[in-house]
């Protein structure tokens, strides 16, 4: 498969596939999804994101068909039929199929599963990231990594327009997160990052660099900071499942951050050795 | 047609269309949509709506491929199809099709449309309803109508297990509107609503009530009001496109309004000649 794409047991090219017209994501954008890289076809990290997804579902109060077990074996098999090891792995749940309704269906259905996965090169963790800043005008249920992702396609596109990498939301100058990342910086030797609340995803990338600062002895801090702490802060990390811990060096067209390699280097090293003995 | 689905020029029953699952909506909600009655075939305010969702496209840079007139054109054409002429006549624009990005499409599509018409019959004027309140935690761009709908979706489940009809959001004491519909209320003879900002959607049947106050003598208020002054009011008002102008006679439990119906009555009268004569 080149892109392959999978609906409830049937698979095929993505940009082939159909599904119901009646799915409710078409209505309500009513579904969660998760998302990770595979490399030499083993999925990162992906008990970690299974969890996620079932946590998401279930403050959305989505049923899933599957157990654990078995999306983990369906994902396994999927990548497996891929024409290269190196992929995006996204899976989505959707709160099933029926004539449109804000209620949840009463037929006693479970949850639509999706499969998407496309070629990726594994990121380049000495990419460096030019980011803007916009209001995070985003509903307050970002804890959950839901289909209802408009603010996220605006901002997204925004950055592009400005010849950017990612947008940083913040909430009257408080840094929440990206539009597809979350973002920390380092201060006087500490990392610090927002604290998992209701403003920001508890990124798989975030919880890893935590542990990666505990190895390393490197201060983490999980308190709200501000853009303006952003904006005179050591180092600047834009982290996500795909991108593990880039260095942003410009926002809002004003160099940031690169006092601090001597931090961040070792976070990097350290992520990086992670991801490719898990997927060695 | 029982239920009538249709997507860029196919058209068939809802229950067996499929679209492409590469449409955006399926990965980011990433589309705009409306909705409306019609009856003897005929479809209420069609202008009014189709002018809405071109304005909300717009403000989401989504770009649709037809004119209003078209879209006009094929709507009339897509209602004569259904075996009753009382109907719910709903229809979306969606951000385009390709492999799932953030990014918009850069292949010059334009988006994709979506319709969807089932039997419905015009609501009873004289229905009561029972609400309940609830925090607002959506997102600041309720001004256009998008397909990110999950939290109207639990509020409205949420008013289902309550044994209620709608659920009223608020911002901190602040009433934006329901769930589904606008709300108002009416105290000491003046029609209260709150005002269009970002916060609430400008509904048609808002403005075809604020124009029968206007024919009526009735003042209207468009400043924000509490949930304690909507408790408090002589009347509490539910409108949206299929309801009109409901009375509600309780929220959380509690009595409310009832103390004016000589004003609701006219109201509730006007706006349904207003219907029956442009539908006749």
């Amino acid at each position: 498969m080149k892109n392959l794409g999978y609906y409830n047991g049937k698979y095929g090219e993505a940009d082939e596939m159909t599904v119901p017209m009646n799915d409710r994501v078409c209505y309500f954008g009513d579904g969660v999804y998760d998302a990770t890289y595979s490399r030499n076809y083993k999925i990162y990290a992906l008990d970690e994101h299974i969890d996620r997804l079932y946590r998401s579902a279930a403050l959305l109060q989505i049923e899933i068909a599957q157990t654990k077990e078995e999306m983990r074996n369906i994902l396994n098999e999927m990548v497996k039929k891929m024409d290269t090891g190196e992929n995006f792995v996204y899976w989505q749940v959707t709160r099933g199929t029926g004539k449109r309704n804000h209620l949840f269906p009463t037929d006693g259905s479970k949850g639509n599963l999706w499969i998407n996965i496309s070629p990726k090169d594994i990121v380049d963790i000495h990419k460096q990231l030019k980011l803007i800043t916009m209001e995070d005008t985003r509903f307050f249920h970002c804890n959950i990594k839901t289909l209802n992702l408009i603010p996220s396609v605006m901002a997204s596109q925004k950055a592009k327009e400005m010849a950017c990498d990612e947008t940083v939301f913040h909430r009257s100058g408080r840094v929440t997160e990206c539009a597809h990342s979350n973002v920390h910086i380092i201060k006087d030797g500490v990392f610090r990052t927002a604290p998992l609340d209701n403003l920001i995803l508890p990124g798989t990338a975030r919880a890893h660099l935590i542990t990666a600062c505990h190895k390393l002895g490197i201060a983490v801090s999980e308190e709200p900071f501000s853009v303006a702490e952003m904006m005179a802060a050591d180092e600047v990390i834009v982290s996500s499942a795909g991108s593990l811990c880039l260095q942003a060096v410009e926002i809002d067209g004003k160099p940031v951050g690169q006092k601090a390699p001597e931090i961040l280097k070792p976070l990097q090293d350290e992520v990086l050795r992670v991801f490719m003995e898990e997927t060695n």
